[in-house]
């Protein structure tokens, strides 16, 4: 009883009946932070065998989660890309992933299984979860998870994140300034993501706590134009896929 | 700059030159939570290539990394066991993570890259940071992140842990029930690892802050002998490799 969306089921009082038997099996697959050696080997074995693949494309950009998976999509493979606008307002991202999931609907009623291309891990901050809640009451889905980019960071900076009783806290960056001051203030160790255009109101929050000796940055890690270094030398301008990683302890490495 | 202990030595003030050349590398690997399929691609590809290698194995029993690996472990590779007592002083541990870091500095002098397995991530509740600590100033350490438990027990209950600006939280078990309670309460998204023989505290403080209905068990994800159950169904003795994970949003589902 697990993974399949079963326990999902059962909290919603949904009958097993209601899962369709000769319809196909929805696979979340978590891709890993970027670098396509750090896919599992069960994302690799299904994507290599996918009939049908699906992915999210940002406002029409390229797919991330598509571009760490190119080498080993099968030729032929059908691809449904939903082409998610980046506005604002949510009501969008949510058309286009009604539309997304009736086409992988659409593919599930003919018995096909469709493989969901997800950057990181697909229940961690992962756009699949529209999916799931669309989808997961009359489908089987099973979640594959993946490597997430928290403790990629971590490998990458040499920076153990969390031992014996620690706390680990993880915070989007997008956070109000005196919220996210609040909740490093009363943490152990701290992963902020998504830091991008917060960059600025994260690095002052830290430096009024006094902790930026204690703060590391990593932007795209795994990923050949990786940047790693102490938070008092980030560039002034990150992208969307950055991470501050920052620990209390007696030393940031131990 | 990264993930080979560079930021490390930079941080300590210690000279590349600090580093032997000819030396071998030591690898951290992750290798997920338990099923052999959820290790990455280059997991398995340094341990197939490896040859030393080197793991814990807890109180003389055998080692919960190695029975991962066991599959691609190669004919004739060396085993560096450290095997580590289970006493409450931190010291018996210490002393075994000493010796096992002389073995490995050892064959690291000859020039042989050592493989250390870890179980989930090295760097998120892993004891790889102990050989790390003793090692990464003066040999290469390259740390391979792993899937870890927190996004496998996820997907095995089909519970996206966070979303969009959400906040989660990482708990260990053994804290104080106090501390449990506050940070619990304080919390959005919350996932409470090691609970083992804490199962009934934390179960206690869960109830008393009302949320047992949004609470779900997980132990062994992954493993043929998962359980995943809503936490009030949860058994009354848990393993170590037991977690609970708790969502405060209007459906633990969504």
């Amino acid at each position: 009883m697990a993974g399949d969306g079963s326990l999902r089921r059962e909290y919603l009082g949904i009958d097993e009946s209601g899962v369709r038997a000769m319809s196909g099996v929805l696979y979340g697959v978590g891709l890993g932070p970027g670098d396509p050696e750090l896919m599992t080997l069960r994302a690799h074995r299904l994507i290599a065998g996918a009939e049908v693949l699906a992915y999210p494309s940002l406002a029409g950009g390229a797919s991330f989660a598509r571009s760490i998976a190119a080498g080993i999509i099968p030729e032929g493979a059908r691809e449904i890309v939903m082409d998610v606008p980046m506005t604002p307002e949510r009501a969008p991202a949510q058309a286009a992933y009604d539309k997304g999931a009736a086409e992988i609907a659409d593919a599930l009623e003919q018995g096909q299984d469709v493989v969901c291309l997800c950057e990181g891990d697909p229940f961690f901050y992962g756009s699949f979860m529209y999916l799931f809640a669309r989808l997961s009451t009359r489908y089987r889905v099973e979640v594959v998870p993946g490597v997430t980019s928290v403790t990629t960071c971590a490998a990458r900076a040499g920076m153990p994140l969390a031992a014996r009783n620690e706390r680990l806290t993880v915070l989007p960056g997008p956070l109000p300034e005196a919220e996210l001051r609040a909740r490093i203030d009363g943490a152990e160790s701290v992963v902020i993501m998504k830091v991008g255009r917060h960059l600025a109101k994260i690095r002052g929050v830290i430096e009024e706590l006094g902790l930026t000796g204690r703060a590391v940055y990593v932007e795209r890690a795994s990923l050949p134009e990786e940047v790693v270094c102490p938070l008092a030398e980030a560039p002034q301008v990150a992208p969307y896929f950055s991470m501050i990683l920052l620990t209390k302890g007696a030393d940031p490495w131990l």
